[in-house]
């Protein structure tokens, strides 16, 4: 859905939301069980469904696919979290999240398979910077959602199993493309060997056998790819603010180059001191794209207005 | 002293820093016992010094000011660091300091006395943005050493006192001018009545008895009241870059003002939308005006060059 910033009731849509607004269905299973659903509740009620799923299911294999609602744009969180953060109202509903996920944690506990269950905390992309206190913040990260900078594409991930997965930080590469390969080698099943798989696994650096299998990341924008990471070093060659706003695209050549364990928020350009480093990434890039093939980007088939999501 | 920089030896004088293009005096006591002093290894040697002292005054109440040369630029480090951070050189040296912090811990456990030795660890301004990678960060923080954003002023500052220090992380205010009344209090000892102290005890937030008393900071540019902090909020009356750079001086009439609470990269002025606290903050700066008398900075006495320090 798009609406436009700053413009009479469309502001009071994401700033003080109410469920009429939004006419949004809630669903079960394909059915439509309330409309407009109460976005207020929704972080509560998913929650409940959650533990209600793990406690059906504990007896025997299951993946559960948790995704909140929150904390995209509108914000809303229950009546016991209004006010529950010092941070307003963005840190009210992370720290709802946070209640949830140790909900979901104790339910694991609970049914005695918290040593046998792989928990994964993760976000799909940075912060919604033109939303201000209500789109999060990428921390040291250049720009936000909507970008091929870190602000826009590098989140937390956080793994979790008791026994397996070592506590650590680690500041390695990974994917949420990884995560497929990664659950499967856990499992102990055998990813399908008939196609390529994007991913890589990550069972090495989970648990400190050894680093991540993980030096290559191509960054795009639709069908275009912008940028390459490998190892510390990332190249822009093409940048833009987020949704056509902000700082206007540019194409780069020679790319930008950062040193992102030095430099993680993309502050200095060092592709004049390192062309070495510039070439091998342009040769990286070269070699990816004779393995790909375009495609018009699905999501502009099905909605009436592309971009924003 | 004051060097330009990016111009020839200049900017070897910081990136690439032999210890004779500074000749750098190194005293103990107010004697010269090496010169040019070789940086390379003052964190190791300043770490030796202060073990020392440690072990010569463990019988007896000691106070001992361990001031690191590092990381300021020009970065240094010790053979055994060179490359052992995946972050660069200025990893290396902040890695060397976390080395020599653990020596420091070390002694007073060997000495048994780290039950009774209040140990702070902080910083007295935040990064140098000029230097890139070699100024350091101020992660989500706006701008860096040399202006009252937040990246200028506000450091970490970690308390260690294990069994009366409470282990959390806490997010109130306090400044280094409150270590003065803080330590004076935790000794038992009584700061002196027969003058004004800028200070307050910080003691309730450190053992987790309560808020921190301070609600109000003033940013100061030398002798310039430049902003005020008064709980989340902050309003700044007078911006600029660092040391004439960067942005220029600009007086703000209304200030800008933002919430730390839910801002803290300074990036959102809701001025507009609260008068109320804008006005309040304006009555807290002209009541501080009436109680300090504005001196010529002793450094403009000391230097050649005033500014860079």
């Amino acid at each position: 859905m798009t609406v436009p910033r700053d413009s009479g009731t469309q502001t009071a849509a994401y700033y003080d939301p109410k469920p009429e607004y939004w006419d949004v269905p809630l669903m079960r299973n394909g059915e439509v069980i309330e409309r407009p659903a109460d976005h207020r509740t929704l972080t509560r009620r998913y929650t409940e469904e959650a533990v209600r799923f793990i406690d059906a299911n504990k007896d025997r294999p299951f993946f559960l696919y948790f995704a909140h609602s929150l904390p995209h744009i509108p914000l809303a969180r229950s009546a016991d979290f209004v006010g529950h953060s010092a941070g307003g109202i963005y840190g009210d509903v992370i720290e709802e999240i946070d209640w949830s996920t140790g909900r979901v944690l104790d339910a694991l506990r609970a049914a005695g398979i918290d040593r046998r269950t792989l928990v994964v905390f993760t976000s799909d992309n940075g912060p919604w910077l033109p939303y201000k206190t209500h789109g999060g913040s990428a921390g040291p990260l250049r720009e936000g959602k909507g970008t091929t900078w870190e602000g826009g594409v590098r989140t937390p991930a956080i793994f979790w199993w008791p026994g397996t997965v070592r506590p650590s930080v680690v500041t390695e590469m990974g994917s949420a493309m990884d995560l497929f390969v990664t659950a499967a080698k856990l499992a102990g099943a055998v990813p399908p060997a008939d196609r390529p798989i994007d991913g890589v696994d990550l069972r090495a650096p989970l648990t400190g056998a050894g680093p991540s299998p993980r030096q290559l990341l191509f960054y795009y924008w639709d069908s275009e790819l912008r940028a390459v990471r490998k190892g510390a070093y990332k190249a822009h060659f093409i940048t833009s603010g987020a949704y056509g706003e902000g700082d206007p695209r540019v194409e780069h050549s020679p790319p930008l180059l950062f040193n992102l364990a030095e430099d993680p928020g993309e502050r200095h350009d060092i592709a004049a001191a390192h062309p070495d480093i510039v070439a091998d990434l342009i040769k990286e890039a070269s070699a990816h794209r004779q393995t790909v093939t375009p495609v018009k980007p699905l999501f502009d088939e099905l909605l009436p207005s592309p971009g924003k999501h």
